[in-house]
């Protein structure tokens, strides 16, 4: 996580202001819940509030407890206690850190999937957007970056929709998965502390009670949260690439917008570099990298240990900073993405007709013509086209043995684009539901 | 997937017989589809079946074919051709290889899916018996490795329990993922193919259609199955660094079952190591990498290259295998664990009563007490029985300052087991939804 | 490692026979050794050679013994007992199996290293030949996929031969860490060994003594031994991409080789794809997944444990043969590539006098325009040739500002392309140390 | 690269201060050497230097230009020229950013390492230093967690001595791996700068000319930079792990030193945790998760895009500080550790003459008994010991079978520590190279 690559919005969640104000929640909730069973005074959990509510955590004094103390829980419940008074012996009764920093850190990430949700609708929205109006225009589908057959550039699009939509779907379920509290004290027997307190404070932070913790909360839902949003991450990567390649000089069939002002390189001024969608590779490289500790974090020892905890403080800001970032970047280039369907057009024409072997070849086998033969006959007719730069139609109606099977309209009538866009609704309609 | 970590009955699914199969119905299914819609003779259909039916193929001589035309597929469907006679050229039709290579790969992810949830019912059936076997054994809760507070052994196992069942529901989510047929032709368009054909070849092979593929089978679903598995190896490896901190000497709460001829050291001929435990974090460092070359196949370009064919090649079987393989010696582990619970008795109360400085931490600041007074009042009595191996409770009563804020009764009532485990049933009941 | 994509040399060290035959030289050294010491009867080390150095291990019967110990050196012993006689209760003296099997291990990893090397120099003269042959072969540099200047397709090659150059140095520092013998005895005191044991049969396996052994030689050696290979993977992904970008449609500067019989798609009888670059692609992915493992193994608990047999039992042979066959398929492909030159000029020439842009910037600065205006003069005569098909030299030329600057000749002396090649020789001296 | 895990200096090395003043560096050397071949006026290079030298570059001031022209390089040679003067316009003659920025950002990577190579010595200093005063605490070996035989503690950490010393050689391999300067300009043919501009730049930068570079050092450079900070935070968790292992309450061999003011936890005083060691075990986790970006960074597209740009400035600062980080936190650890020989001494008796069983086993076979048959007579007897807290010693002499091979003064012998010791001159001899 590092400026250039942040947005406001995330990184504050990541502030030391955000996570203190979500300790203090936490703590006042649990005193709510604690005068409620009668185990603290409410005139208590009122006054934490009271005073808690409206200060504003000196954060540098907050470091100065931590660095006598070296814990950080301690050194907050101790700057609490200058501001709370008395009333703050009350605070934090039969807890222990991790109730307060794993909670705490859920609701972060609770918070950074839906920031991350929304930029995934946006995405979306911009996608489906550039897919329909594009629905129709007709490019070259490539397979091993050779041409194959005609698709649309919309259908390009909607099968990013498509997988954007999945994408969304298995962040829903990754915010479920992080979305629980544990107030159940040392080693998460609740000997010390009453189980609706966890249940209250569950409740208000918008999370499910975690049905059995051991102190801290289980990582395996951490490790699945980062691994989804590595899985986001190679989607990203997959449609910067797409970019890439549309952009490169000898393609040229869609750019990202160049703002008057930008230069693309010092030295050469012509160029226009596709720099957003491989900074996106870059970026979906570090996001990646990020679910592998957060795997190798799930073996805690025993109840615990706290092996887990630099990890989570470089990667919680690291994934969702960047993934929100790339997510937003991602969306402004599709939205802005300069299409050009006569160079689509022009490229799809290149080997003129080549494109259309495979009709041909389905034609010869149906009138009659074995697999093999018609592969053989379709093969040395395409290599005349592809070495010499023959036309395909001019070759195929000259072939004698393809004259034999086919006549020159039947042959004729392979060559027509329209084929090949003809069910383009129907896609359209299993991808967006509508039409 | 090596012989010494596989078991058959998953090893099956990724032998060629087994491709070569399903290879077969997919081709079967879709010429019945076009039988069904005229495009080829229903007689030609039925002909495929009876014949490609009842052969079994011949795979030195799809090898030598393949050997030539350096294409797998057309290999396979050159030997059926051999098969199934003239009816052959009708095989096939307006398909392309990747419907019949990426459905089938599909249909093996699924049926290795479906082992792997058999699997994690027998885990969690294990798991369930030895934990309410072991609801209420007494055993120190360990933070950092350092006795903490108690709890019992069934809550680990409960803990355990509930782990798996995350990752079965994950699994679950994952099995859907990959159960997908495409059947759409060269880039996905459907131009050769009516998708009526994929829609019966799915329903089949018990699959769902692909809403949009692009001659290929989006990689993102495959990254997610295979991330999927790489966390529940990390749930797989948290569970086995338990068994083997428990098993090792100076601890030895639990021991694997260690059977009669069983030798642990050609060396040392005392030794009972948990090699189990040890093999299965090997193990989950495997599955858990295979997940990185499955997210790096998502950004294929264009509409699909193929270098994702050599990273599935290796990482379907080996990840699927290896997991299949651990989960299944973890369950034996599980089941057979033997369990020590007068080693636990006797680990916890190694410091003799300092497990209970928490809850006279409490009693304190409940008293009265700040709660920074009460810590250090707590600290400097604990202090000496860790260093000086005094008796916890003794020095409590013999202090002052802690005498003055509690009596010798309110001190002595803090040192009761019975408190650290009120509320098993309740987490057990929340694990297992049931007492 | 799967047989499609392994070559037997490579296979041949990771076979049982091969390991037990490792093995068997192992002890059958150590029993020299200890005869010399005195240790053992000088008659019994003869007699362990004579009987064991001509046998054909039997595996199946090792397998059985195995099954009941659940140890294979024990079971291994137990069978060369069945050989040799009784002379074989002075086999393994003193000695635990680590000694054994990581000294087999590192002797299959510097036979694998050596396969490796050999294989790198049969890619480098690949590499080299091919250089020469184009080093004056004008193509268009690319940045970002976009035109930038000339370079030469020789460049290209003699880039990445530098590349693996540094990459045989790397290999063979690799084999360097992995090239040693323990035979230190449980937890590597020597207590039950005399170290000059360990000095024989290092010698004779032409290893070094590992300086400290803990039972096991340590596994920060072989961490580094499988990142090596990920990086050299991580530069055959680099030249597989050249060759894929290269091949596509729009470029078709060079393409792998295509064989008579070989089909390039079952649908589409023209395509000639990449598919060897494409494979290399998705295999140098494997390799590079293999080093994670690799490094979680270092930190085995105390002086041992078993964690790292598992992983090393299949990344032993996957990384090595796989990235073995990488290298042998990536030589060919190089040997065979086809190049078209003129394809290059065709490409380079596309944008009429573009390329030259920066020559025209440098002029005009130096001829006292100041940068920012130089810039701005060049691009939007540049963005003509870009946007209009204009050509770039005639903008120039009938660009008032420009020509304030700089006359008609000098404009002109800018569009020269030996200006860009001028010292390649100078490079390929630095990188063949020759001419 | 958080500021909770940084260390000023290093993290120095990525400020964005350091880093314009490499870059102007590198411009006001090329100036330099441009002057010198009479490119560009002597009067120019000196203002360069001496108007550039003292300036203190504006950050913000280059930032706002940044915005506008969303280039670095421009902005930074844009705010240079405002400085600079008209003399500016001779800076980054014929050169590209590239040439600034990635022999800048070796400049850094340069630095960095020359700071953990200090950092390195200051770790092996405290480890030999520990290691010699250790060098006859007898404790027991380990294996799989389980008691083998005895060791000394002094060899534990003369491992770990040999195990970075390993590290800093790889480490210097690495630093030269990146000690690289590229003054090659556009597509690295040289064609608009001398190739003696280079080599002035990377004499006074300290570098050497990159013999090929294709506008870009390659990046398999890096690749290999990363994967060694990746291995060697691999060795950093095996040493913490093993000061986890032996803080562990029942172990409690050795502890992390405990300043008095700190808390182990908020809520239970008397635990001391080994938070330093768990801590360092999750840095490790990062270092090496950022090996992997920096390996899918070789395989740039042709000549160079920029996907690298945004992992670097990620990784390049978050690799090297948090490494750095990591070094002098285990090497303060290790200078601080407290060491419980007694404890050790009472855990090596805790299962009496156990850890001798190999002794006797050796002895038995010595005797003439069979091996089979001499391990079944050993574990017979260890078992009693083992399930039954017997005495090994009092068995073994009270074994008939034993007796009838042995001595009661033979086996006596065997029970000796002394043994166990007897070669650790010669391994600390081999390890440091003196007694």
């Amino acid at each position: 996580m590092i400026p250039r690559y942040s947005r406001p919005e995330m990184a504050t969640i990541w502030s030391p202001e955000t996570k203190f104000r979500i300790w203090f929640e936490i703590e006042a909730h649990a005193a709510d819940a604690m005068a409620e069973l009668g185990i603290v005074p409410r005139e208590a959990a009122r006054t934490i509030w009271e005073k808690g509510g409206k200060a504003a955590f000196d954060i540098a004094r907050i470091d100065e407890i931590e660095r006598e103390t070296k814990h950080d829980v301690i050194a907050f419940l101790t700057h609490l206690a200058e501001i709370v008074g008395p009333e703050a012996r009350f605070v934090h009764q039969g807890m222990t850190s991790s109730d307060v920093l794993d909670t705490c850190f859920n609701v972060q990430l609770v918070r950074a999937s839906d920031i991350l949700l929304a930029d995934l609708d946006a995405l979306l929205a911009a996608l489906k957007k550039r897919a329909f109006e594009h629905k129709d225009t007709v490019t070259i589908g490539r397979s091993h970056g050779i041409h194959a057959e005609p698709t649309t550039f919309g259908l390009k699009l909607a099968q990013a929709y498509a997988e954007f939509s999945r994408c969304r779907q298995r962040l829903e379920n990754a915010r479920a998965e992080v979305a629980t509290c544990a107030i159940s004290g040392a080693v998460g027997t609740f000997a010390n502390i009453d189980p609706r307190v966890e249940a209250h404070v569950a409740e208000k932070m918008g999370l499910d009670p975690e049905p059995i913790s051991t102190q801290v909360i289980p990582r395996d839902r951490h490790a699945m949260f980062f691994a989804t949003l590595a899985v986001i991450a190679s989607s990203i990567e997959r449609l910067a690439v797409e970019v890439r390649h549309l952009q490169r000089t000898e393609v040229l069939e869609a750019e990202e917008f160049f703002s008057a002002g930008q230069k693309g390189s010092s030295a050469m001024p012509h160029k226009r570099n596709p720099v957003l969608s491989e900074n996106l590779t870059g970026l979906a490289r570090m996001v990646r990298a990020y679910a592998l500790p957060a795997m190798e974090n799930v073996a805690l020892w025993h109840e615990r240990d706290i092996s887990h905890s630099s990890v989570e403080r470089m990667i919680g800001p690291d994934a969702t900073v960047t993934l929100d970032f790339a997510l937003v970047r991602l969306t402004g280039l599709i939205e802005n993405l300069v299409v050009y369907p006569q160079a689509m057009m022009r490229n799809l024409e290149r080997f003129r007709g080549l494109v259309h072997s495979q009709r041909v070849l389905l034609a010869l086998t149906q009138a009659g013509v074995s697999r093999e033969d018609a592969y053989r006959l379709v093969q040395r007719n395409a290599m005349k086209v592809w070495e010499q730069g023959a036309d395909f139609l001019e070759e195929l109606l000259a072939d004698k043995d393809v004259r034999a099977a086919l006549s020159e309209e039947a042959i004729r009538e392979k060559f027509d684009l329209g084929y090949h866009i003809k069910h383009v609704d129907t896609i359209f309609r299993r991808v967006f539901a509508e039409g």
